[in-house]
């Protein structure tokens, strides 16, 4: 079992080297675990601990294949391509939609959902769009395994239950709601909570300026 | 000194205080450690932990009042009022603008700003619009503490670069640019790598179960 703070970490290793990769910078032959702590701002042995989860970290100072430890890290974390459907219609949902870079990802959005028929109407897209009392049917008959939720508050329950029912495995949650469940998987992307982490970050360094210059006095 | 995650958690127990006080759910007078652990599915343990940074975490069961609690968290964490600039006003950009979840926080979006000037004669907003070159000068002039940075890849260096000249104290970064900043705290979004992150959840749970079934045979 690799841990879920470790299985995070190695997402973003994962994500670095795709990008290292595709940039063809100096880092795309060999990386070092110490180089990959400096690039993401993480301690080396974090890194090297992550590492250990794959099975054979190397000794310390030790270079790895870029391509090759990406390619480990997909294995190990089961990484495989994967459906995708966005439920809701909105400014965010359609951005998601729209979103380049998740034609050269693993993640494949074959279907969007809305509430309101008037707007799937309206919106101009490749990707097939069906009113949203359709979502249990849909993902289970396309297979689909991830939902990005960008609907409005009040039909955040009804979707997640549709979902639910449709078996997917994991949430990409834009709304305040809370959502709980102990068989899917549901990470939170929420504006207001990150600026009040920014702005505790802020405040701290604040107060500590302000007792440093007190010591002083 | 609160730890990084610690100060993360605190500041999600904030806004999960914020939310059951408006919503004056049966938890909005008292509130426990376990409770909150529960809400938030992390460990109680592990929310009296955190909770031990702000001075007497008090004793096991012992239940407060929610809205001292708040109240406590945000003077320990140094939280105030902070003004927030947008900077690139495409579609996540101006739904950032518009988010009226805004209103009810302490962060008040103060400034947008773009590169193209069509584009900021065009958005109807009460919000004051800038060109970009204008960051420095204007985040200075304004005090503006937060950035939420959703220009272009291509342009995510040059606005960084101006937020950094006009001493800018905190970046929420939705571009797939990696900034670095020993001065400046950044929290980054990323659709494809919590996507990642999710695909792996997935991942790990199905490596699991043939692992179980390959230890039946």
């Amino acid at each position: 079992m690799i841990p879920k703070a470790a299985t995070e970490r190695l997402s973003v290793m994962y994500t670095l080297l795709g990008q290292i990769l595709e940039n063809g910078t100096d880092d795309a032959k060999l990386i070092s675990s110490k180089r990959i702590g400096k690039l993401l701002g993480i301690l080396t042995h974090t890194v090297r601990k992550d590492l250990s989860f794959l099975g054979g970290a190397g000794s310390p100072g030790k270079r790895f294949s870029t391509k090759e430890l990406k390619d480990v890290i997909a294995e190990k974390l089961g990484l495989a391509k994967r459906k995708a459907a966005v439920i809701g219609l909105g400014k965010i949902g359609t951005t998601i939609m729209e979103y380049d870079k998740f034609s050269s990802s693993e993640i494949e959005i074959v279907a969007g959902f809305d509430s309101d028929i008037n707007r799937i109407d309206t919106i101009k897209t490749k990707i097939p769009l069906f009113p949203s009392r359709e979502i249990g049917e849909i993902v289970k008959q396309k297979g689909i395994e991830i939902a990005f939720l960008t609907s409005s508050p009040e039909s955040a329950k009804v979707c997640f239950e549709r979902l639910e029912a449709g078996g997917i495995k994991a949430i990409l949650n834009f709304t305040p709601i809370i959502l709980e469940s102990e068989k899917i998987h549901i990470r939170n992307i929420d504006f207001i909570l990150e600026s009040t982490i920014l702005s505790a970050m802020i405040g701290l360094d604040n107060l500590e300026k302000k007792s440093i210059a007190n010591n002083k006095k």
